[in-house]
């Protein structure tokens, strides 16, 4: 018998307990013995749940007994999720999370931790949910250079576009049916500035490229800006408005960031609607592969939780490696215009402005629209020659946004 | 130096050997040493090979070379790949293989031989190319029951399908052009015929449900007898035709078919184009998620076979665990037409006789097509239930095509 202790019963935390017991016995082929939930550690009580008799309020009994061998972490927030993290570790435990904002901040010490003192610290559950991608980067990709990650991270974003594109609605408007539905939290600032989605695009670069950039240092535009006329604009395209999280490595330097972007229809994430999320990954010798899934969730994400616990359970005497992390310095780090990609560049103006554009850009697909702009598909070159060109016309942008081809 | 041996230096054989000298030093450094291919076995001679020196003809230089850690089996075909990868196991020898044909013919055999001595026997290139799904199926999806899975696991039909959907063209003519351009064997019956995606649903079958079914026995249709008029009704019905290898879990008895289905856009699979491969995987956890990527090729193969090896490589001395499986018995497998689902009868008939089948299956949704036929989409129940009200018609079927929801 395997002795496991949860650190907070939330949503995910107790999915994960919904999980392990929902399936127990397969749970332990794969384990070998049957895991057991020893504490849940939360400041409330839950008299009424089944494991409320394994609640207590003082991290401490975890940390000082022997027999936990593996904590999954599932609070939220940096603190005290992070101290809890680091004590457990160097206590000798296994951590597993779902804790992006921890694993995005703290990860480069808490894989180090972890590696000296002989443990694993997982967090398959940190992005995308449910979808295996963390595990597949760090093995089935392992042959290969990757290249390049973007990715719908945030279900919550995902689904008020998803509504607008479908239903011409607004954005304020989808946020409150989210917010009805449980979408979207209170308040919606991470998911929807793409807070949220930067911390998850850190941890990618980070499993990609070995360097952890600070999240809040990365190039990161929300949607709540994105009006009908982004959504006609996509659409004159053959494309959709998506919260896009990407990185890639440029001149040997990484080049991350969140934006909307357009997604033609030819790419597999322009497919992905609703609350669900996906990956493309762009590797040297595997080319693309897509990864789709449930990226929010209760049982979803404590699927992921309990998957990176078996692998520990599984081999406890040797848990998983982890990867080895540094912190992105300044001179790791390109700058964002430095993203090459095609772009659409949104003009208020007539003809004669359309005219001026075309020969600024050498492009010919110019689009007009109601309210009296027009939209014109930039070739494939920097933001910074792009921004450089499009000065010298002296027209004003109403709005730019990158194509992810 | 972990030294290793590759057996058949055709595409994918040479394709591993590019991988692991384009990529040396990122996979060096994933094992913590290098590897080195000391030999090559196959019948021919590569003079000009810069590997050329590492060929030879005798598997017994590698069978009692105990150097050699780990042999790389990507011959093809039954034999004598088996019989190799059988002598290197009992050897002492991990073997990684690309050849869905010996895994899915004897598995349960070989997994049996390696657990016995201590190696493993690796198979993530079996099946779906370069993309991750064997691995993810048993480390990520190791906390969930799985429920189904269904992909298209075969580019060269997904290639002729997409081509006679998007140019009209005939199958005949498809065919003909796909082996030109190399998409296609001179001999395409293993790949037209689905016996190819056969092999693969067995094998995935395998991993979800433990028990491996002999690929001749699941029933198989391919798509050389797909038409015009198949496009047509798909189109209708917001659908495209696809190749498809299903298999699940019916009141504890394993049901798994390749057939051609008609497959909604609502469905990620509907989008999967060309030569690409795409897995959907239903678990109770995590519900769908879905694996995409390059389902064939050399270095996307060759990729997944480097990936397997690494993971041996870097644990030599406790290579991953392997799956137990066992043969699939008549009372494991359920029969084929218990498969519940929507379904498309077509039916040559006018009106009246439209009127006699929507009578039957209690469907509205009916569609007429030039060629005198019409199409009726038939509620969810099982083949038997629906061939047998079909049947009280007194009508022909022209065909009938399960729809994949």
């Amino acid at each position: 018998m395997i002795q496991i202790a949860i650190l907070g019963f939330g949503v995910v935390g107790s999915g994960a307990a919904e999980v392990l017991t929902e399936n127990k016995a397969l749970i332990a082929a794969h384990c070998g013995e049957e895991l057991n939930i020893k504490y849940i550690l939360d400041l409330r009580e839950f008299p009424d749940h089944p494991l409320g008799d394994r609640v207590i309020h003082d991290v401490n009994l975890i940390l000082n007994d022997p027999e936990v061998r593996v904590v999954l972490e599932m609070m939220g927030g940096s603190h005290p999720a992070y101290d809890f993290t680091k004590a457990a570790l160097l206590a000798g435990k296994s951590v597993v999370t779902s804790n992006k904002e921890v694993v995005s901040n703290f990860g480069v010490e808490l894989l180090k931790v972890a590696k000296e003192k002989g443990v694993s610290y997982l967090f398959e559950a940190s992005v995308g949910g449910g979808i295996p991608i963390i595990r597949p980067l760090q093995t089935d990709l392992s042959s290969n250079e990757i290249l390049a990650i973007s990715g719908i991270l945030n279900g919550t974003t995902n689904y008020i576009l998803t509504k607008m594109k479908n239903e011409g609605a607004a954005f304020s408007d989808v946020l409150k049916e989210a917010q009805r539905l449980g979408y979207a939290e209170a308040d919606p600032t991470a998911d929807v500035e793409g807070i949220d989605a930067a911390r998850k695009i850190s941890i990618l670069a980070a499993l990609a490229f070995g360097k952890l950039q600070d999240p809040k240092t990365i190039s990161t535009v929300g949607i709540s800006g994105i009006t009908k006329d982004y959504t006609a604009v996509a659409e004159r395209f053959g494309s959709v408005v998506k919260l896009i999280g990407h990185t890639e490595k440029v001149e040997g330097k990484v080049l991350s960031f969140v934006s909307p972007c357009l997604v033609p229809d030819s790419n597999p994430i322009a497919h992905v609607d609703g609350v669900f999320n996906g990956i493309l990954v762009d590797a040297n010798m595997l080319g693309r592969s897509f990864f789709y899934g449930a990226g929010a969730g209760k049982l979803p994400t404590a699927s992921a939780v309990v998957a990176d616990l078996i692998q520990i359970a599984k081999s406890l005497q040797k848990p998983p490696k982890c990867p080895t992390w540094e912190t992105a310095s300044e001179k790791d780090l390109a700058a964002t215009d430095a993203f090459v990609c095609r772009r659409v560049y949104a003009v208020e103006g007539c003809h004669k402005c359309a005219e001026k554009a075309s020969a600024a850009f050498g492009s010919e697909r110019i689009e007009f629209f109601d309210g009296g702009f027009f939209a014109i598909l930039v070739p494939s070159m920097s933001g910074k020659a792009a921004a450089e060109r499009f000065a010298k016309t002296g027209l004003a942008a109403k709005f730019v946004l990158p194509v992810l081809d």
